[in-house]
């Protein structure tokens, strides 16, 4: 009998949504960073994420704050992709009876400032009983302005590949958190526990993109080979990536150093920095990245191109070793290449 | 240090969201069977439940459409004890690696059939590993019409309080699926489980309910009694429930008896049988039932009334002893008496 680990994450989900009718209210169901619905002529965006004890967190090793944090941070990234505005979220939360008190009323609080921080009311939720760890399951509904939403599938040959900020920081956020003794600058260690612990959701770029003309979107969390991945099969393009351009930030050079690790293999696939990857017309290109800025405060960098071909990602400049990583297949672990 | 088990569920619940601000577009947040949040116009549902294997459901006892079914009903039926249209699902699934897929393509043609059934559209999810167990937890989004919502807080002293159905029936579910050696007749074994696995959520009647000026409504999942209970604390009044009306299928009473249970205690407190608890003007009360059945082919039967006083509620002639439960609480098991 197949195991569902035989399977892995993506084809399991083709699978079981393989026959699923979409009735016309459902504008996106399965396969976007969230669902869109058309509610009265309203554009609702529909999301759901889990973190798990000891999977996506360690009570040990993140305050309860930033747990809480994270918990809806990652939800309101997968608004932020789709150029929308994060606006409800449901809790539900399953937990061990001996759960702290004090640690979950943290872990709320953290959630809360979140929250607030976005403009996100907490409407609602459950509670249910799960002896063996805490898990935080979060649901958030966005509304898009108008009918204007960053897809995956709007990527053209042609267009210009950008991402947000730099990539590879959480990992090395990643690396610090499970080895402490690795010898690092205080700030360098200090950013990238930020990065890796309470993650900076890109809702304000998203909004800008999705106003100005971007043809494609997706943060990065599995992996930012995996998460372009997506683009280009959603696209039906190839994406091709110029590696010396990959926003690589001083930090994660410095941790991935000590720890012997290539810097660029972070940047690849270690994934969790919840940036955007986005794609836009080439003619809008050339000033992109100072117009984000100035509007937004967000930085952005040209990373690449889309070219005609076979959805893939191709790297130019670098080579890496045939079983590296592309991200993380979330029932399997570390995700092959294809 | 206090723990979750020590707090139990509600006041949990009360704990964690007593200070959630609730902006102008959220009609109702945490506390009723669903949140109720205004779309530029449109009343929109959103209610979350989680099925938990080896608590609300068992591989080996449960086929795995019933598990499916049943995990999507329980949502459904809080769209239901609202007077509201059920119409889209998110799933989000934490299984464990080695789970068969065939099982799992099980429970998902469970909850496809059961949310064609209704018109439910699933529109998304998410997966995560969880080694230990599955867990199935489903965001429900339904559609209220026009500004007709039924909630736990209208009921009146003098309103008439009915139930749909009949109450105990999924308790004795439970007892015969626990004790396949219990005497009774194959049918009403088959009846009783099929309450158990196969809830039928009162989609219709709450819809009609709604439309023909019932004053508050919940759905029987906890206990009869905890949930009248928050019907009570809602409304600010007193619940007095005649023992003698109590619907109880015959099927009912012949496990209960088999088993040596009292099937008024199934009926009061064992939960899960999703039938409708609501109440109305007494002027309307004399006729309703008839018209409820005519309309929707839903029985229902007067049970009490509301009246003045403490919230709590009253049962005449029934003395229970003193420490029997009103229902199920989700951290702690079955909940203590007030």
């Amino acid at each position: 009998m197949t195991q569902v680990a035989d399977l892995g994450e993506f084809s399991l989900i083709a699978r079981l949504t393989a026959s699923l009718p979409t009735p016309p209210e459902v504008i996106a169901g399965v396969g976007d960073d969230a669902a869109i619905l058309d509610i009265q002529g309203a554009m609702l965006l529909a999301t759901c994420d889990a973190q798990v004890q000891d999977t996506h967190f360690r009570l040990e090793r993140s305050t309860p704050q930033d747990i809480g944090h994270k918990a809806l941070a990652v939800n309101i990234s997968d608004c932020a992709a789709m150029g929308a505005h994060p606006r409800f979220a449901l809790i539900s939360l399953l937990l061990p009876p001996t759960l702290e008190v004090a640690t979950l009323e943290g872990i709320y609080e953290g959630m809360r400032q979140e929250a607030t921080r976005f403009g996100v009311a907490i409407i609602g939720g459950n509670i249910a009983r799960l002896v063996e760890r805490l898990v935080i399951d979060i649901t958030l509904l966005g509304l898009a302005d108008e009918h204007r939403v960053l897809r995956r599938h709007g990527a053209r040959p042609g267009d210009a590949i950008f991402v947000t900020g730099t990539l590879g920081l959480a990992g090395a956020g990643l690396l610090a958190q499970e080895d402490l003794t690795l010898s690092v600058p205080l700030d360098a260690r200090q950013r990238a526990l930020q990065a890796q612990q309470r993650p900076e959701p890109r809702v304000a770029a998203g909004l800008w993109l999705a106003a100005h003309g971007a043809t494609a979107a997706i943060d990065v969390s599995d992996g930012f080979l995996a998460d372009l991945g997506h683009i280009c099969e959603a696209s039906g393009m190839q994406a091709e990536i110029a590696i010396e351009s990959l926003p690589i930030a001083h930090a994660t050079r410095t941790i991935a150093q000590a720890a012997g690790v290539d810097p660029v293999e972070l940047a690849l696939s270690a994934g969790e920095d919840y940036e955007l990857i986005f794609t836009v017309p080439i003619h809008a290109a050339s000033d992109l990245a100072r117009q984000l800025a100035e509007a937004t405060g967000t930085t952005a960098t040209q990373i690449g191109i889309c070219a005609e071909g076979a959805p893939r990602v191709m790297i130019r400049g670098y080579t890496r070793s045939a079983n590296a990583p592309t991200g993380w297949d979330h029932i399997r672990g570390p995700m092959a290449r294809n």
